[in-house]
């Protein structure tokens, strides 16, 4: 029934791609859009025209790039024999967030998820496998989701990278920090029995 | 301690002005920005770049226009007698979308609220009296939220527009279709009883 101008429309419809944004979100979003000041509207609007030119991914390990450098891969401060495989770019800032970690990152791109079609060939192992060789790494660290499709994604990295001489581990499961066991689902308090840790 | 790219970042904050998203909401959005093609990230861009001018505001009732043409003003199967007041342009599609109104708008564009200093300057009054005159208005409806600015509003415009000979009327309060007593808030409930409708 409502007929809004043709491009509050096509705004509205672009909108609603973003995640968990339907057509009420998207409305909202719009008419707010109508009442930002010009320069304002320019500003996002060419932020977004540049987005893919300005931030380009590394070709190395996947990550974003700082002005066409890769702030993890150029930096001589980073333990070279270390890697970090994740699902995204955006799982590399999380864990720096920790600052507990210094060596490198390896961007999968995607999950193992035979159901939705994303199978083996997408994770690009050849490249890994060549980093990896080239890089002389001795740890390879897993910090992927706790999900089926990041259990199966661990599993088969685990069984391809087995042969090579180096160790590797995944992100510890368990209690989060400051939770209580009153309101631990059960099979992460399974997980943080079996990998109960030694008190020093 | 997060460190990501400039360009990310403005985009970033730029996000954060829309309606209730927050930093971590907008960081969901730019990540997945990121990965849109480039088509659909140039047609947003341009949409937002070119936004004021395609969808310019009628000078003569406030809603917005389709291409340069006000749909409400300039239709000729409206009634010029009836006016709806309304606080923004987006509550003419709520109404349109009942399909029980085919009168004209007139848009305040705000809310009398002394607190937050929005006074009855803002309200420009002299050009919805000009207009009333001018179109032989002979019924105002008051379409403006149920809350204090509301109440207010309606108020002060019941005062200023009362010498002349219109009707003036407010939308009805009470139970919403569908709801249960029940749930209803006594204040809602209290209208609902007031304002009771004989039965034909």
């Amino acid at each position: 029934m409502n007929k809004y101008p043709k491009h509050l429309l096509s705004l509205i419809t672009h909108l609603q791609k973003l995640p968990s944004v339907g057509k009420k979100t998207a409305e909202r979003f719009a008419f707010q859009l109508l009442e930002w000041n010009r320069d304002d509207l320019l500003n996002l609007g060419n932020t977004l025209n540049t987005l893919k030119e300005k931030i380009p991914y590394c070709e190395e390990c996947g990550c974003l790039m700082e002005e066409f450098t890769c702030t993890f891969c150029k930096s001589k401060n980073r333990d070279q024999c270390s890697i970090c495989i994740i699902a995204s770019p955006r799982d590399a800032y999380a864990i720096e967030g920790t600052g507990n970690f210094l060596g490198l990152y390896h961007v999968l791109g995607t999950l193992l998820s035979p159901l939705e079609g994303r199978t083996s060939d997408q994770l690009n192992l050849p490249h890994l496998t060549k980093r990896i060789l080239s890089l002389g790494v001795k740890e390879v660290i897993l910090a992927l989701d706790s999900t089926i499709e990041g259990d199966a994604t661990a599993l088969f990295l685990k069984e391809e990278l087995n042969s090579k001489d180096i160790k590797i581990s995944r992100l510890a499961f368990g209690l989060p920090i400051g939770s209580s066991l009153d309101f631990i689902d059960e099979g992460t308090l399974s997980q943080a029995l079996s990998g109960r840790q030694p008190l020093h």
